[in-house]
């Protein structure tokens, strides 16, 4: 079920700040994006799996030394107790991707906890007919 | 952080039992996999995002129609707040795919919320040095 206490606007700023630090190649602030003390894993595609902070801030520092143009749409929030999990296309140059990005809080802030994107072959989103994006299940 | 109250073997199972069902083609299992009273999303490589039960149960009727021969391997559990992720490989004859697998309690089991995979390009978990995946973070 949803979970009124999830903060849907905190998370979707969060995972703006994702896309913000990738698009600008920025690391520190692709740090900040990352939980410290929650597990963090990454599937890049076609990368093999990547477990822990030191690997996945490995992994970005090598993607954001030369940073793809980078953009984001149609993210929707899903909440559970206690993490969100936004699901959005990527679009880089011609390509669209599918991405899942899960939130954990940490203090008074929401971080990436996971990170798998791939490509796609529609750019479309379909959910159930007549339910908002948001609560459907 | 690890939580320790989170049945890490129940989860494993959940995660068999949706690997069980992909194999077998069987969806009245697939379904009993799939959350009911969480949110649910589904990327599959090369598709649109699924949002929704009924989509995703859709999308998993087409595929288990005729179901691949696929096994997976190495999966490894990253546990949160009463939620845990899954990440495995998936081998499907000479294609390997990374796959992200989220799991909520539901009553006494534990569900599938959110699936994605995707082709890898090496067949390899890489973990920060010394630490046991689990514990990683």
């Amino acid at each position: 079920m949803t979970e009124p206490s999830i903060p849907v606007a905190e998370v979707l700023a969060a995972n703006e700040a994702f896309y913000a630090a990738f698009a600008a190649g920025d690391l520190a602030a692709m740090d900040r994006v990352w939980a410290g003390d929650n597990p963090v894993s990454c599937l890049h595609p076609g990368w093999p799996i990547m477990l822990g902070r030191q690997r996945v801030m490995a992994s970005w520092q090598m993607i954001l030394s030369n940073p793809p143009s980078i953009r984001h749409e149609d993210a929707q929030v899903l909440t559970y107790d206690r993490l969100a999990l936004v699901v959005c296309r990527e679009v880089i140059g011609t390509s669209v991707l599918t991405a899942s990005n899960l939130f954990v809080p940490e203090g008074p802030t929401w971080r990436m906890a996971h990170h798998q994107a791939c490509p796609a072959g529609e750019r479309d989103t379909v959910t159930d007919a007549g339910r908002p994006p948001h609560a459907v299940h």
